[in-house]
């Protein structure tokens, strides 16, 4: 089984303080009648600072969407590399040894994906499957471990580099001023998060099973208002409550894989904002302090949308878990949709990321059939 | 291994015919210098009309980036089902069958993706996998279906959806008069294509092997440049030449499999333009008639995107091809990108989709790992 290595996480140099985010709130909308309401909830989230692409005084304007996808576009093409070259150095694996990139982000938009820059730029094969997802936004991180982990079932032998590249502040809508918009103005924060996912050997979380859900006919309780101004993030003020609809998806999936989701050793979570992290804990019946690989994300990152559970997942790797250590790890985002992956913890001693050199004198075989295997079903 | 079914396709009602683009061109560009070389070029295409989704004088406004994209949304939302149902029905799965829904389209942008409004309209599960990928462009088809054969090699009892809703009309940038934007505007057509890729049973193309290729440093040849305005085609001077990058490719992949490129029983290749279906068919040494299923897409339908490899499978279904008939089917795009697919006729008499009514009394066991089997490695 596939083994998700320890991900290597980028945050920008220019730093947002939580003082500085409630000043800047009291400052751009002193009239505001729901002030108190926005700046108490600001503080709630329990974000210190965030990291920002660009200086606070550039965040703040619009350029224009044209604008703003160029800089997405060049400090994606410049900062995603490093990042990645970390990624692989953690997990053994050479560029030349990824057979899929999955590469997610929701805060800018490029055609062609950012992968082919990647694959011409950083020494991967040009066969290199090219897997973007632009449209999942937080979910999106455990979304890409899912579809990594699907395909490491297809070929077992595959390694996969997944990219989480989010720029939300890049993002930011100076004209949006409902309390929904003004909450994830204090909320949000940039960050690049990359991870290998090994199907042969490496250290780290050994994935057994995926899952998705979607809550029936929630598809506008997170959504992009997609305008001339570009992406204009819509929060329903529904959203801090989901949890009561999320967490049974998570009791079910870990319940056909034979384990309970209230008796597992480590939990990666969507650290959304604080009363997702607060309720799952009490919907699981887990201890608060379950979560605080998340909580750690959310405090010193605030929220980096498809990035937290990668960075939660980095985080776990300092704590030394034994052998067969039995994990969740789950990201939540727009649909309103669940992406589940269950695994259990590798200490393995690090072998080489495949047995032979290479592919090329490998019998020119048909691809068989895997054995029978069944996606969880959550609904009947 | 899983077979790709008779995919279903829509075109919208509103036609225009080559010569009412041609006219169109010499009364909007009467001025442009290189007037006659477009006209000259649109009629090379061999296109003989095009389907909108809109009356040809609503495509020649733009009302906006907003406006537009709402189009697409409301457009793909009463659309999308329709064509849906058909390619079930044709495969003769219920939406309860499906396990993921593989949903691909760059003419417009949404979040959450399609999907989620598919599964809450339409009768899916609740538990179906979403993988939305928007920035593939006209590659979108074959890599779709080739991230659904990934799936069914990873779960063989699965079953997925592909989706390619692609309205090119709502690209269309009234202040770009280049070259390449003139003849593009004269070549892309609007439609929706649906296909199911069932785990077992199912009569169509049984799919064996698939690849992906990146010509290296091509990246900007064909792209969208992001503005207010929306998306904006960009498409380089080289792009009708680079068969000769990709053919290559083809053989290799064929090679890897033990056949022979040139002596394939049936071919589905991306009718991008008639020098892509020329050139390939030289480099190939097959005869131009080989190519008819594309060829008949362009005539009829213009470039339309992503879904060209699915009408172009669709047609093929009238030819009563026998059993085991050897096919390639290959899509092309931005990257430049290659998405290529090896497999072979089943006329095999249709059996349900699933052994077992459902997956409620499936045991919940681990999903064990499929024996060693490579991605095919195009390049060393």
């Amino acid at each position: 089984m596939p083994i998700l290595c320890r991900p290597a996480v980028w945050v920008p140099e220019f730093i947002v303080s939580r003082d500085e985010t409630l000043d800047l709130c009291r400052r751009l909308h002193a009239g505001h009648e729901k002030l108190s309401l926005v700046l108490r909830m600001i503080e709630n989230t329990g974000v210190r600072k965030r990291h920002l692409i660009q200086p606070l005084e550039k965040t703040l304007q619009h350029p224009g969407f044209e604008a703003r996808n160029r800089v997405y576009l060049s400090e994606a093409r410049s900062r995603v590399p490093g990042v990645v070259c970390e990624a692989l150095a953690s997990a053994d694996v050479a560029a030349e040894d990824i057979d899929a990139i999955v590469f997610v982000s929701c805060t800018g938009f490029t055609m062609p994906p950012l992968t082919a820059s990647m694959i011409n730029a950083m020494g991967f094969r040009h066969d290199t499957r090219q897997i973007p997802m632009a449209q999942l936004g937080c979910a999106a991180g455990g979304a890409a471990i899912n579809r990594a982990h699907d395909f490491c079932l297809a070929y077992p032998d595959a390694n996969v580099l997944i990219v989480a590249c989010e720029f939300c502040s890049l993002c930011y809508q100076p004209t949006d001023t409902g309390v929904g918009s003004l909450l994830s103005n204090g909320l949000f924060g940039d960050a690049i998060a990359a991870a290998v996912l090994r199907g042969r050997g490496g250290t780290g979380m050994r994935l057994e099973r995926n899952a998705s859900y979607l809550v029936p006919d929630t598809e506008d309780w997170i959504s992009y208002d997609v305008k001339a101004t570009g992406f204009h993030f819509q929060l329903d003020k529904r959203v801090p409550g989901t949890m009561s609809m999320l967490a049974p998806s998570l009791r079910t999936v870990s319940h056909a894989h034979g384990w309970d989701a209230s008796a597992l050793d480590f939990y990666l979570i969507h650290a959304g904002g604080p009363r997702i992290l607060d309720d799952l804990s009490h919907l699981l019946a887990v201890e608060p302090d379950a979560f605080r690989h998340s909580r750690a994300t959310l405090t010193e990152y605030g929220n980096i949308a498809s990035a937290v559970v990668l960075d939660a997942l980095r985080r776990l790797f300092d704590h030394n878990l034994p052998e067969g250590a039995r994990g969740l790890l789950a990201g939540f985002g727009p649909g309103i949709t669940a992406e589940i992956s269950l695994g259990t913890w590798s200490v393995g001693p690090r072998t080489p990321a495949r047995v032979t050199a290479g592919t090329e004198n490998l019998p020119a075989t048909d691809i068989t059939a895997p054995p029978l295997a069944e996606p969880t079903s959550l609904v009947r």
